[in-house]
């Protein structure tokens, strides 16, 4: 008897995750992670803080929790989604182990094995492999410099066959960092509603934006329960403590809570309890102010040396957020051989091909991260890939 | 279309869990969780070393770590369980977030839907609604006083059908306190070899032997990877941590691990220094002594006062280990109806019927937990539950 399960047998981990585990050693110039910089951590607060809760509430932090959440942090995120409109009374909430969580309680609770789910190509890795591991279909749909193909979703998916759901990153999307109009957000609603499908919003660098207005969520916007919202600490205040959220329609978060029982029991305790001590501790806003300056100004550097260094006819996007660059090189070459020159050179980024639907087509795309280097590794790493390219 | 996906569509939440939320605000004795006592949680020597790991390593404990899991810890438990003669060289290793994930993720990466997967009846319905939830078809085996039955095992469930797999929990068995003689987990796994099926070994609450002489695990006995081995630091360090981890054969790991990626990118970092921590400042084989000895204390006394209080007639198990006691009311009663009452008189207990794969239908066990409850509670607990008997 074959003993894989046929849903993961042909699925590969991460390369992004395997070059992290190289580099955990190197010397590597990384633009390939997508992590937020270690200095902005609050450590000498989050270090205070931890050592009070244990002391004096250790047995509430080291016993079982529930499923749903710690609630004083559940109430402090939900204060804060409310104040920026995304969530609305109606919305039902739970915390989550990061973010990705929810894509994966998402897929399992609404997905049935070969049920259609339209994704962005490129998208994030991580969601396209939550997808496969429930032997979702993938359909890919293009994006454009204002987000989601529209048109071709309509005319080419909507009209030809049934989908289940629509996964989308609307805002500094990974890893193409564009994002989606307000025009596109509604008219993506109303297609929702007429071709009967639900959307998973994925939102981890929404306040990110270090340029132009904020847009408003679709979670915001949609008034049918639709939208299945994702957020993150991981980008704002840790990763490693992964702490994500998620508001959705109560019905589907039922289902969702049920299949966070069986994969993790609930969030620990400790980390929602750390995270919510921080977020009433300092101003928070403050923080992420701190975060959207920092990461608006390395966004600018990695562009300002990329006009400077890269070979004319090279294109990219130029993010108003977030933390990713994509690079189109415009001509025949493979971005997955490119990187093998590129780390012996020592520098890392992410081959456009594990971004697509389709990992085995060759892609002359890739992805940077500015989020993480240095202002003078940004410089630097920068030079060398335009040495080779 | 319908919004839920089939394979969750009729499962429900743990009734434990259910329990346990009413149970957060009120004055309730609880025998129905399975949390270790508080009492125990070493949490001052825990809120030093969290403040010194954020304090001097904050960039490490709040960025991203592998999926694998953090080094440091994962070669403290391997050492830990290699003395203890429970994993081989040839096994691989991973740390995951608690016990729990280790069921999901194997589930996920071995069992198809529809695939038939022998469970002990009554087992851990954490366990249960995890392959429920994967649709595979749970097929119940009964468990004797010395562990799972193989004759009805081989005469009427494996010379009859294909099995993907067996989940047991073979030492102190949740819910029955039950542990496998060492002859049958040889067998076991003669069946296993001659049958072709994998092994989960759920063993949580291994470490807490209080009376008798320690059984070697099936993992320990397997020579040709067919078994899967989970265990945890809930039950001897903290639940509320989510530290599980999880040995097994490559192949199977790497599938295993990919679903983590998915799931929840990795476990908590800061969790696992801390646990690391821990377990290096501390002699963690005393506090295992001393949880030991108080659990043997706990049982001994409420199996004292169900002797001294209970009806006659009813019959319960006497385990030598971990945290729970099976009653059997031996009358028509249905326990579930049962524990209304009792709640409305203070006490609360797991329904037979929500460990059974059958949950329906109405069933006159139960099951009592020890190891939180204080001696009071014990007594005060066990005669209101023998005066509604």
């Amino acid at each position: 008897m074959e003993k894989i399960a046929n849903r993961v047998s042909t699925i590969k981990g991460s390369a992004i995750r395997e070059i992290f585990k190289v580099l955990a050693n190197g010397n590597i110039i990384s633009f390939a992670g997508g992590a937020p910089d270690p200095a902005l951590f609050p450590a000498d607060l989050m270090s205070d803080l931890a050592a009070g809760i244990l002391k004096n509430e250790g047995a509430l932090a080291l016993s079982y929790g529930i499923t749903e959440g710690y609630n004083p942090l559940k109430e402090e995120i939900i204060k804060r989604l409310k104040r920026q409109n995304i969530i609305s009374e109606n919305d039902n909430f739970i915390i989550t182990t990061g973010g990705q969580q929810v894509i994966d309680l998402a897929a399992k609770s609404l997905v049935n094995e070969f049920d259609k789910v339209v994704v962005e190509d490129p998208s994030f890795i991580g969601g396209l492999n939550s997808f496969r591991s429930y032997n979702a279909i993938l359909i890919p749909a293009p994006v454009l410099d204002d987000g989601l193909d529209l048109d071709y979703l309509e005319e080419k998916i909507l009209k030809k066959e049934k989908i289940k759901l629509l996964y989308t990153i609307p805002t500094f999307q990974n890893p193409s960092g564009i994002t989606m109009s307000l025009e596109k957000r509604k008219n993506l609603l109303d297609l929702a509603e007429k071709y009967d499908f639900l959307i998973l919003e994925d939102n981890p660098y929404g306040e990110l934006r270090f340029m132009g207005e904020d847009i408003p969520t679709i979670k915001s916007l949609d008034k049918l329960g639709r939208v299945i919202y994702a957020g993150s600490l991981s980008k704002v205040l840790s990763p490693g403590l992964r702490i994500g959220f998620c508001a959705a329609d109560k019905n589907i978060l039922e289902k969702m809570i049920v299949c966070k029982q069986v994969s993790d029991v609930h969030t620990p305790v400790l980390n929602q309890m750390l995270a919510h001590r921080v977020l009433c501790s300092m101003d928070f806003d403050k923080h992420i102010q701190k975060a959207q300056k920092l990461y608006g100004e390395k966004c600018a550097h990695m562009l300002a040396c990329m006009d400077k260094y890269f070979p004319q006819g090279v294109k990219y996007t130029r993010p108003e957020g977030g933390i990713f660059i994509w690079v189109d090189l415009k001509k025949d070459i493979d971005t997955k051989e490119l990187l093998k020159v590129a780390v012996e050179r020592g520098v890392a980024f992410v081959p456009g091909a594990t971004c697509m639907v389709d990992i085995e087509k060759p892609s002359n795309k890739l992805r940077l991260n500015y989020s993480l280097s240095t202002f003078e590794q940004i410089e630097k790493g920068i030079k060398i890939l335009a040495e080779i390219l």
